[in-house]
């Protein structure tokens, strides 16, 4: 073991000197994602990438030695993809964190995979142009982390997931070989789409080097609708109706359990009798009246309370409560976070299997999550110095997602499959599909040296 | 070569009764898409499938005997891609056309891949629903050959092409196995894309048996705007111009030449003066306002007329006239028809490049398209009596081709590689890159059965 490594440290410091390091005190902030209860190896060595030279050299010598390769974005994901495995290079392309190019006419940004979400966003702002896609982590994740796990976010309810604003991509393949996918063009059709076949590969195809992403016009104000229910049913009947009379640019629900947290920890004073709230945001030009009609359509079907601000101030604050779901969970306890996703009209029954999946493992679930998607984040709290504490919250977490695979959902809808979510794989894809993914995965890296194990 | 034949057709009748045949008289239909200029090869039998079983059986023959087999849908592509190739077998799936499910509170159709994309639109419509997508061809092409290419059409300016519209797809392979990709849920993060490689893959990776597409809620009323401009450049100025205050379902542009000739071929009585013509529609509640920044905007660049409407059927006459470019140039003579893309900003001089190419080899070409889109379909008209008339108009398409490539384009943007653009796709993709797309075509295809060197 020793030899290989001081091996392949010698030979990653000869082609890219500082940037390579096999020092353990060096590796530590760099072996795990902020995923909890996930498994993670200790590398041999931490390449900081700084341009795609540097990637090819380590992938080229990765090849060479068929050493596993960990690509490395922000580090902020939540299944475990970019834990270190044993004896892997984890490759950090975070320091690759130039916006190269934006073109306003043609409305495209061209950046390296490091840049963080919030810094695209704020650039393109500053141009009168939006970059859409919006997770909960804008501030702290990677584009190129945003694109290998296909991140989703709140306006994806209207404007699609972060692969519906991908035009092209420079990757590296396993051997160090550099392909461009996809055209600066609003439709290409020449061959098979590569780019779309990254996008959520979760570092098992390659590593996305650069990649140019569309951009919209500047986003208008919006107008914000919250309303309570006596149950979730009602909350689910209202998102079904709101669905069939606009198209909310933001349609999120928070449950009984996450308002009371969220309440606790912001002070925020919502209807803590509601057994469950929507949050809804109309935006663009009639964005007013389709508000209006948001808020009827929950009156309609009985909403215990409906508020109604074109505000953007108080807007603001109703999205940050929202925002605030994850953390005010957080401060009940140890979470468990999930993501599963399910047809809408399925969601009543995905929120009754979730309480009862609470119930059997004795363990607290508040489940918040993207509504018109059908995309539920349950979040198990639990006390994780309790003894037996954890189990529990594990059962309750296969409980639930078991229930949505009944429910002819999927077992991530957007967080991604990682070491998280990898035992659950065979239940989601057929062996004919997932042997027929391997095949694909072995096309492009025929030595299984990019995150092997991960993400298939 | 009679063996063969004979040794297939007998297994194929053995498993397929009726459906499959080798006489040439009842396959004569079946051996040319819908393009011109395009070469095509005698098939060894044609099998009308019925069923998945049907496809699979067919499939288990063909791997066994490394028979290539070319699937067709109904034929009306523009590429060549569903030409018979010599001594294959052409899987016919026009006879699997039965939608199965339109789930309404879910929004999506399930449907056989042969259901006519107007039959599908109609379903929809009748629940209140809009299939979108909504190429040239709707009336005449099917769900599984829109997929196969990825048709585009005069709706994706605003709502996106085929892919962007598809869940689920089920699918046999080419060894007959049948697998299923994506989820009915709207997000779905769970192993590869294989949903999306397979849409635009023109029948070389497996056979679509069964596709889940997406359904809106019904579309508003458009509001029309139509602008005449006395340069083509002005037109794409326009076209900027409504980008950045409107986001139109519709935004078409024709060329002087294809003015005249819609104008010859309906009697519309459009400005013959005018260099080039803008169709723009806008929808959604907005649609007359935003339709009247559209026309303030092309007033702004210096429009020579600009023409308004909300009445629905002055706007469909318009639309009507449009959709009567490709046959209107078509009575003027033999047409080879293009389609390329390039980014918007760069329409200018591709429209330039195409006229240069129009004096260069004494043709006329008539140029319309989707112009939201930078994807442009220059039409060669030519006399295919006269001698060397034919190289003439194959030497403006090679130009054309190139040109898009030098302006960062692509080769084809909704109608594919088929027969006809596989000259261009080593100019298009780089060599690493065909490499890994032929891997991956392996990784299904391991025999190379399915239409072996079409699309990639
Ligand atoms: C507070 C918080 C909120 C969150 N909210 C959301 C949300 O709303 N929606 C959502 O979808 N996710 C959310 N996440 C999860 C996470 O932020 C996303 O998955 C994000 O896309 C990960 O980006 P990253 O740069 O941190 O990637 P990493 O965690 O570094 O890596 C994630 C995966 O991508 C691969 N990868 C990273 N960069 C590259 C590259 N350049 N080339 C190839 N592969 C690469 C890694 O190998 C790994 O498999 C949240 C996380 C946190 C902590
Ligand atoms: C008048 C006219 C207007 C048109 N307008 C447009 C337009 O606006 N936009 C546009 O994009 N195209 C347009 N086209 C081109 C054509 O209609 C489209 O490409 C259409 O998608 C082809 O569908 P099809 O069923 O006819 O497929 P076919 O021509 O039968 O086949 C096309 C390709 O798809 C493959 N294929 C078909 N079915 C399957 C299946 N079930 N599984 C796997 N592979 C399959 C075939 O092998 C072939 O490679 C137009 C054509 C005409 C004649």
């Amino acid at each position: 073991m020793t030899t290989t490594v001081d091996m392949l440290g010698a030979r990653l410091r000869e082609v890219l000197g500082e940037k390579a390091t096999t020092d353990p005190d060096r590796m530590g902030s760099y072996t795990r994602d902020q995923s909890l209860l996930t498994t993670a190896g200790v590398p041999a060595a931490l390449v900081k990438a700084t341009s795609v030279d540097d990637v090819a050299a380590t992938m080229t010598v990765a090849h060479e030695l068929s050493i596993p390769v960990v690509t490395r974005g922000a580090g902020t994901g939540l299944a475990g993809a970019a834990n270190a495995l044993d004896g892997c290079i984890v490759l950090s392309v975070a320091g690759m964190n130039r916006i190269l190019d934006i073109d306003a006419a043609a409305r495209t940004a061209t950046v390296e995979p490091g840049v963080i979400n919030g810094d695209l966003a704020e650039a393109a702002r500053a141009q009168g142009l939006w970059y859409v896609p919006d997770p909960g982590s804008r501030a702290i994740s990677s584009i190129g982390g945003n694109l290998a796990t296909n991140a989703g976010g709140i306006c994806c309810a209207k404007y699609g997931v972060t692969g519906d604003h991908v035009a092209a991509l420079t990757a590296v393949l396993a051997d160090g070989r550099v392909i461009r996918t996809g055209a600066k063009t609003r439709k290409n059709v020449a061959g098979l789409d590569l780019t779309h076949l990254l996008v959520g590969s979760e570092g098992t195809l390659a590593v996305i080097v650069e990649a140019t992403m569309r951009l919209r016009t500047a986003p208008t104000a919006a107008t914000t609708v919250v309303a309570f229910f006596d149950s979730a049913e009602k909350a689910i009947e209202a998102v079904l109706a709101v669905a069939a009379v606009a198209e909310p640019c933001q349609l999120e629900l928070m449950d009984a359990v996450t308002i009371d947290a969220v309440n606790r920890f912001t002070r925020m004073g919502l209807d803590e009798s509601a057994g469950a709230m929507l949050l809804i945001q109309c935006d663009g030009r009639s964005a007013v009246q389709e508000a209006a009609d948001c808020a009827a359509a929950c009156t309609r079907v009985g909403a215990t309370e409906v508020f109604h601000t074109d505000d953007p101030e108080e807007g603001d604050a109703f999205t940050a409560a929202r925002r605030m779901a994850l953390p005010a969970l957080e401060a009940m306890g140890t979470v468990l976070l999930d993501d599963v996703a399910v047809p809408v009209p399925a969601l009543p029954r995905m929120l009754e299997r979730i309480q009862d999946a609470a119930e059997r493992h004795s363990v607290t679930i508040g489940t918040f999550g993207h509504a018109a998607d059908g995309n539920l984040h349950p979040t198990i709290v639990f006390d994780a110095g309790e003894l037996g504490a954890q189990d529990r919250a594990r059962g309750a977490f296969d409980d639930i997602v078991h229930a949505a695979l009944e429910l002819d959902g999927t077992i991530s809808g957007e967080h991604g499959i990682g070491v998280l979510k990898a035992p659950y794989m065979s239940d989601m894809i057929g062996s004919v599909e997932r042997e027929l993914m391997l095949s694909v995965k072995a096309a492009f890296d025929p030595r299984n040296i990019l995150n092997p194990g991960r993400g298939i």
